[in-house]
């Protein structure tokens, strides 16, 4: 339940390249913030994030820890597997409570983001939301009547891997046709190193001068106005449409909410999806149609929502 | 929440072309059964399940009703839409609220079903399961920590408009290559004769000599043996087993139970089902993977599950 809360929480927003670290407010409120890299060594991972914690408490007792993890984290807080850190296994959880001695919650970056923007983001006001990040890969995170919903396994809410295009582009996961590898912002600098590969790019596109060709650069791009860069961005906003009418046929939430760092391309993607989604959506004429918004807590959402779900106690829905 | 319960309830499983109707006990026996042809006029259907619901109660007072219906059905228990009945916009739960003077329950048929597989029927031990239903079209139902997921508008848990195939064949819907076109019974019977009309069925399959090739009439060939017929199964399996994988990649419940009329199919599509499934479950070497069973109320699912759902009282989540 959205609760009052009372206090203070460190979060800690673990990515496979930077960690967003912070001192939150029960209110949400960020009273300290720090980023960091993620270094290669698990090990030297663990210290730097014991580091963070104890600087960030400022020598208080007592301050909990929440931990939001790009990867997959079951139930009893071990992260089984993450893409882009060499974690197997890792009972996070455990090694951090006992070496910090205070309550350590974990669950997985893009989780922790949508229950961030649930409590005091975008979703503020809704009873159920989802929320995708759209990065380097597509993560997700489900609230369903104000419970943040973690799966059976703890490996719910993996948007990235709803299969839209059965047999379509490889993704890393080894599906083919999900969602990240047609929606993220890798995806972005995939479609369009594949159109200028296959002469689809007109000669005058800033496309064809870019350094290299990322989802980041075609976004600046097409904000510079680039026709072509706008049309790849659309195609990658078509494909997140269809996620989400697949998504929302599943499960109905209020309000679907959109961030991660591909999101700076803005209603250049989120305008087509809006479109693709719409078409798609069952009964879409018999109601009004979930609104796709873009996340408001733009950096933070992941720190502050594991902070803050490190502060709102009883394990969130889901459990098995 | 799974409630003990007590007391009897009325059941009324409203299809398109046919009706289920009980009287239910709070333990989830059918004291009374009844089958009845759904009426072509909405107000003949309306006064034949008034009748129904009187029959059943025998005379006593206040036996609730429980209505699962074959449609989008809205939170304040208006069908907004059905695919295969007249109603636009029919307020039944109202209606029969105030001719049969008890308490009405209404929701979708598939949420029905599911809710009384949940509690009585094949996910009776777990505390999360989602359910399909294969018959002319592709329903579903979900349950997530004992509360069954209605979504935002009440039109959640629409599982046959997954779409898994963006571009593919026509689904009734609007949209192409949604689950329901190619995993239904509707779909069985459609790539059989699309296979037939290819000229890709060897002369001596029994699929040349059927009168009508429709999914019944290639599941009975198929379990008399003809291989062409089971090869037909298997790509609705296929199908089958990718929705379910994107679906448990974005919820993760704990149980997939399968069930309508098309799983008279049983292993012959399950068994294909699971192996596209688990191929596609994200972290499937890290966990157990969901496990996908059969439905084990038959026909009286859908209403066994109205039925429970009047006794069980609390709205359920997902509610705006």
């Amino acid at each position: 339940m959205r609760a009052a809360g009372e206090g203070l929480a460190v979060g800690l927003d673990v990515g496979g390249t930077k960690i967003a670290a912070g001192l939150v407010g029960a209110d949400g409120s960020v009273l300290l913030r720090e980023r960091l890299s993620t270094p290669d060594d698990t090990e030297a991972l663990f210290e730097l994030l014991v580091d963070a914690a104890l600087r960030l408490s400022q020598g208080q007792v007592d301050i909990p820890v929440g931990v939001g993890a790009a990867g997959l984290v079951s139930h009893d807080g071990v992260i089984r597997y993450a893409p882009n850190i060499s974690w197997v296994d890792e009972p996070l959880q455990q090694r951090l409570a006992e070496r910090l001695g205070v309550a350590v919650t974990i669950d997985n970056d893009a989780s922790a983001a949508a229950w961030g923007e649930f409590r005091v983001g975008a979703g503020s006001a809704v009873r159920s939301m989802a929320m995708l990040t759209l990065g380097t890969g597509v993560g997700g995170g489900l609230v369903i009547d104000e419970r943040l919903v973690r799966g059976a396994s703890g490996f719910g809410s993996e948007f990235g891997h709803i299969i839209v295009d059965e047999g379509g582009p490889a993704c890393p996961c080894g599906n083919h046709g999900c969602l990240e590898p047609l929606a993220s912002g890798t995806a972005i600098g995939r479609i369009a190193r594949e159109r200028l590969a296959g002469g689809q790019v007109p000669a005058g596109s800033a496309l064809h001068r870019l350094d290299a060709v990322t989802g980041k650069a075609v976004t600046v791009a097409a904000h510079a106005g680039d026709a072509a860069a706008r049309e790849v961005l659309a195609t990658a906003g078509f494909w997140l449409g269809v996620g989400i009418a697949s998504l929302c046929n599943a499960v109905d939430p209020e309000l679907v909410v959109i961030g991660g760092g591909a999101i700076q391309a803005g209603e250049l993607v989120l305008e087509p999806a809006r479109r693709a989604f719409v078409e798609r959506l069952i009964g879409a004429a018999q109601r009004r149609p979930t609104k796709i918004v873009r996340a408001s807590l733009s950096d933070d959402a992941g720190l502050v929502g594991a902070a803050l779900l490190s502060l709102d106690g009883p394990a969130p829905a889901g459990a098995a």
